[in-house]
């Protein structure tokens, strides 16, 4: 079992990684504190195959437990759904101690995290990840939110958990499509601080779809501890620092919209984002050509898609502008200038934006 | 013009007060660099009486306008009114830079601080207090909510304002009730912090009333200045000095809820509660008799009610159990021990609470 410490003064809180730790989170939550009525925030797949388990795990070490079932898709991630929970916690929460368990992916993460951000202006809550994406990405870090129609993400708040609880054996529960969406995000934590990890990554691929213990253990804890070093220094995104945990989202976000979020699942986007910017950066000479091509080959390799089919390129670079990257109206990217560092530039002729994008929605 | 700042590191910002001010509001937001896309939101009387004024100077300054009007009572402090919100604001905000500025009173402040805090995981806005009770208390200090079917203001965030801007001459859009309602905030912050002010009320309760420039200048500052103070050391409530801006609110809470916010308006109900908490300190030996009926009188000069009629006891004493204030079942209450200061407790016996109780709802 091993910790890691988000250093957030007075909001710091332990990443505890651990295979098949999953039982022993009853003593871990009664160590910090937190409460004594659970609410339980999962949907219905992974009530029956983890909740039940928690369930009685917790009323063993004495926690109460209630559960709030969310449909198990990003349509969750709504400000209706945040509503309905709202009401439903606030009926149950009379003379109660309670504090919130999101026990999920990205999507619960996001939700029940913004969930106890506003319920009595923030209650307790921690983070128990179930896909590869939220143990090394998503459940870190206190960025929480939901989606409107016109986009995602746009009402949230930065509001860290009090501990995050991440057993890679959990994994077990994905396709092998979760699988590999998570590696993107593990390949991207390598190019924009790790070479180690990269090269790891490199060699371990198949292993790493193989849902390896020791493999998934090493990958989980490295990207884990990137990510609470960022949030550490960047905790609101506010200094540049937090920034580089973006390469790849911006394209990404975009082909994300365009697709209506189900042709390409997060992953595969920020796979695709990742080679564009990787381009953008060859075609700037800020890169060269063999690291480009060590991290188009992984992304190959990790089974995720290199090029983008029936894209609409024109829509694509529309959507583009509307992200929130695109700060004062600037194309803000994160670009690999070698394996394991990145650079945040905002002056990238539109030209260069455009072949790269070309390239990728090509054929 | 007289200028407060509200001291908290990065986040502070400065309470600009001044009588006819309100014309000036564009070039003091020029200087803080806020943004060029003002969102006011207010209800339709203000948007008439005041709104299309302050859109006119904003636009002079350089600034673009939208309204989003809300309806004019308790009820826009809804998860429904903050949903749509949000949404209006995503589809205008494309290549814009937003902010928010609520005109009005409490109701507003509340609703619009807190869909500024949860946009983009937060955007600046700014407070344009209108009522007596919005400039000297809920404008200043960040506590935006909204309210649940099962209680006040249960959906919420810590979110500061970049400044509050108050014009003491914008009153006199208000009606007699109204002022009286502020007036039970100004008492309180006598009786709390500032005997200096609590005898300037006593002897110019009727100037106040009168909307008296001199006199509401004098009131507005000083209670500001209290305000800004108390948040300045204790933001989140959790240090415990936040708590004692809840004199009268424990009980006035409790009334306002079995009055369903229309018998009692919040300084009506304050009122009330701050002559059951003297009382209370006066049965613990707490407070001399002459303070408490201090205390008492100047409630009663002020016209605010001095005791409850056809408010059941029984209910009130249930609704008081469930109040956020009740810490762990414990009664907390905020208990002046001489005019200018008072003590937080948590012992205090049930028969003596309920003595207290007794005596305000009587006849």
């Amino acid at each position: 079992m091993k910790r890691i410490i988000v250093k957030l003064g007075q909001r710091s809180y332990p990443i505890i990684i651990g295979y098949k730790i999953f039982s022993r989170i009853g003593p871990a939550l009664k160590s910090i504190r937190i409460g004594r009525d659970a609410i339980i925030i999962t949907n219905n797949f992974l009530k029956r195959k983890l909740g039940v388990t928690l369930k009685r795990n917790l009323e063993k070490t004495g926690f109460t437990v209630k559960f709030e079932v969310v449909p198990d898709s990003e349509k969750s991630k709504s400000t209706l759904e945040v509503f309905k929970l709202v009401n439903d916690i606030g009926k149950y929460d009379i003379k109660r101690r309670i504090f919130i368990i999101a026990l999920g992916g990205g999507v619960v993460g996001d939700l029940a995290g913004f969930v106890a951000a506003i319920y009595k202006r923030g209650i307790s809550y921690i983070q128990v990840p179930t896909t590869f994406l939220a143990q090394i990405d998503s459940a870190i870090g206190g960025k929480t939110a939901v989606d409107l129609s016109v986009g995602k993400n746009l009402v949230g708040a930065f509001y860290q958990p009090r501990m995050v609880f991440t057993d890679p054996a959990l994994l077990a529960t994905l396709d092998r499509r979760q699988v590999r969406s998570g590696m993107a995000e593990a390949i991207k934590y390598g190019v924009i601080a790790d070479s180690k990890l990269f090269e790891f990554i490199e060699k371990n691929h198949k292993a790493i779809l193989g849902l390896n213990r020791k493999v998934l253990e090493f990958v989980v804890y490295r990207c884990s501890l990137i990510k609470s070093k960022v949030v550490s220094l960047d905790e609101k995104e506010q200094r540049g620092i937090r920034t580089i945990l973006n390469y790849g989202h911006t394209v990404g976000h975009a082909l994300e919209t365009v697709g209506g979020y189900e042709k390409y699942n997060h992953g595969e986007a920020v796979g695709l984002g990742m080679i564009a910017a990787a381009r953008i950066s060859g075609e700037l000479n800020l890169i060269d050509k063999k690291s480009c091509q060590r991290i188009e080959h992984v992304i190959a390799d990790a089974g995720l898609p290199t090029s983008a089919k029936k894209i609409n390129k024109f829509r694509l670079m529309s959507v583009l502008y509307r992200d929130k990257k695109f700060v004062k109206g600037l194309t803000r990217f994160v670009l690999p200038v070698k394996i394991g560092k990145v650079v945040v530039r905002e002056d990238i002729p539109l030209s260069v934006i455009d072949k790269a994008i070309s390239s990728i929605v090509k054929k």
